[in-house]
């Protein structure tokens, strides 16, 4: 007879093989201090490319304020629970009211997780016949949202058109033999590991020849996208054909929670039937106020999305002039391509931090295939003109001692936070 | 072709079907004011039961001070990013170190959400090859973490250890014949509609018999059960057979947040794979911060439990000596059987409301059975004896008008929110 536990302990998974050596470093790190370009990371100052503090809002001293302020006011505990049940309020309404307005939407529902929020919208929109068209690279909150779904799932090639149109035509053929059920295409606004845009423009023009609905994910998007800063629907003119909006508050409104804008009946339909809402306590008072203040600010203060695009743009300008290659990205997200090792990478990374005080996240084998190494940094409207020359020359030189080997080693260093 | 929002469009569901008449009022209502046994409910005070507010801590002077000085210190967004990627810290090491050590386990994990986090702990714990035994009135969190689950479930009548036996006799009879996978069984300490706990104290004795592992959520159970408030598998002297012990921060802890305790190694193992905590944002440090309040409070000031169950047993007394069926609780939760329409039961409601200012919620059909109202009661700390009275004489008097069919109407009235 097998034991569930020492099946587990026998294989730890792809990053948790390592976390003997990386516990407190490569994973599960703690970047200590105010909320900035800047932080302490073991006691020594780093600039930081991981926060999806994208506006710079998180520390923002109005944010900060409200945060305080409305804390102060209503505590952490207020409303208890969940919407349907006693848990509503005249702010969650009105935030949802302003979040539908800023969309072009006709209304939005609040969601207490983005994550739940997302998988359990999916749950709630598609039924046995129904079949879910989505993008392979979706994130892990769709994919599990998708897990969900008792009918057929046709996924395409990543922002591959000519894929997508294939999977409608299946899709089509499907729902005509069983003579009922409806298309849910699914993909994201911006693509948050390579920082590409989704082809929400073709996708919906495919709206011409196919009948289905498009649900978008736009957790980096929002607020760093469009005109307005109502994300790649709006940056792409083609916002109307998205039948429902979701964004996370966990990127650039740095908070947490999350929406669903839409036509009204619809988003009526989702708030009577989603179970992870119904099912769990309302957002808490103080974090609807808190993004209240930050949809304000997001609306009123487009020097912050400037800012992070000026940030960006030297960021990205700059890399590329030193011949780095940083991919398809048309959004702020800045990945950097190289190829070693593993033990290489570590190596890498371990002197990014230790010896040039940048501290950024790496993704390796086997998240993706081995020899190759992703860098991604996250650019804010926090960051200064100083913090993007110092990282700049910091990628240069490391790069340099990669290609010439120096950073080959026997294995990962242990670098685990001892107690 | 059919178009899926034309389908949802054309059944609202069970409660959705209502909301023409019931929005604001059955369903979405607003509480406000201060969170006490009184608050106003369209601008009349009302004695609230609906609030699992169990130890009255959600606005007790002490938390409303440590909420309101976390949030000035770190404001809400803090931190940012997922725990694994850049969104740990010592405060949240603390707080899971002392979870654990007051549940009597070796380890323990916050989790952002207890609704994603039971349910994708439940995904990261069993693969194709286990089954899951669990029990039929399990919470729908529970419920959509079975879904993701690609291999066998089998469900136990309610609180019945025959039928839990004979599940676990086919479960093993799978197992032994797949030559791989084992067994997890799932229940929860309290269950939270009819307030009975359920019979952990049997399925651990089942474990002379049968190999398997126990998670039980204990979201009603933690901080109301037991000596030192540990919960259900304290109260019932049998904390060390519940190999995972889960409880979300939203109801004694007045807050949001959840976590799970158990050996370090499983825990470890969770801490890696856990695809809604390491695909999303970290808990916010004042929440964190108001949650380690919130435990000292707990484990140091007895007398909020006290006042609890005198409370829940004045009114659970009252009942009964008053001839009301309130089932088999054994929990502070207080439910209250009858028999009506449900016309019936919504004028039974708006009359306690409206005239005996008395704020509780109803479950009808579809939920449960034609002809059945079950009114549920969620007793605190923060009752009074003179609430409790005026509730069990509103309580009488509306019941004589029940049974005298005094509440009989054609039709649920309009009590919908005007704008």
């Amino acid at each position: 007879m097998a034991d569930i536990f020492e099946r587990l302990l026998k294989n730890y998974g792809p990053l948790g093989q390592h976390r003997e050596r990386a516990h407190g470093y490569f994973a599960f790190p703690k970047l200590e201090g105010e909320i900035a370009s800047r932080m302490k990371f073991r006691g020594q100052e780093m600039i930081v490319w991981s926060l999806n503090n994208y506006l710079g809002l998180a520390n923002h001293p109005e944010i900060r304020k409200v945060d305080a302020e409305a804390a102060a006011e209503f505590g952490l505990a207020y409303p208890m629970g969940a919407r349907m049940m006693s848990g509503n309020s005249n702010h969650h309404e009105r935030l949802e009211a302003e979040l539908a307005a800023f969309e072009h939407k006709e209304d939005a529902i609040l969601l207490n997780f983005g994550y739940q929020g997302i998988m359990s919208a999916i749950d709630t929109l598609c039924g046995r016949h129904d079949v879910i068209v989505y993008d392979a690279e979706s994130h892990a909150c769709i994919i599990d949202g998708l897990r969900l779904h008792p009918g057929h799932r046709y996924v395409f090639k990543h922002n591959d058109i000519e894929d997508c149109e294939k999977q409608l035509q299946r899709a089509t053929q499907l729902i005509e033999k069983q003579k009922s059920g409806g298309i849910l295409v699914i993909t994201e606004g911006v693509f948050g590991m390579a920082g590409d845009q989704g082809k929400l423009k073709e996708i919906v023009a495919l709206k011409g020849k196919y009948d289905f609905r498009l649900l978008v994910d736009d957790a980096h998007g929002f607020g760093t996208l469009g005109e307005t800063g109502a994300g790649a629907g709006e940056a792409q003119g083609c916002q109307d054909g998205i039948d429902l909006y979701f964004s996370t508050f966990a990127k650039s409104m740095a908070s947490i929670g999350a929406f669903i804008a839409g036509p009204k009946a619809i988003i009526d339909y989702i708030r009577y039937n989603i179970r992870s809402q119904i099912f769990a306590k309302s957002l808490p008072m103080p974090i609807v106020l808190g993004n209240l203040k930050r949809l304000h600010m997001l609306q009123t203060m487009p020097e912050l999305k400037n800012k992070l695009w000026e940030n960006a743009t030297k960021l990205q300008e700059g890399l590329k002039a030193r011949g780095f290659d940083i991919g398809k990205t048309d959004s702020v997200v800045t990945p950097v391509y190289m190829k070693g090792g593993i033990e290489e990478a570590t190596a890498m990374v371990m002197d990014l931090r230790e010896n040039y005080k940048i501290f950024c996240s790496i993704v390796v084998y086997p998240v993706i295939p081995k020899g190759h190494i992703i860098y991604r940094l996250i650019p804010s409207a926090a960051h200064t003109d100083e913090d993007i020359q110092l990282t700049l020359k910091a990628f240069t030189e490391t790069k340099e001692k990669l290609d010439a080997g120096a950073y080959k080693a026997e294995a990962i260093p242990d670098m685990a936070e001892k107690a």
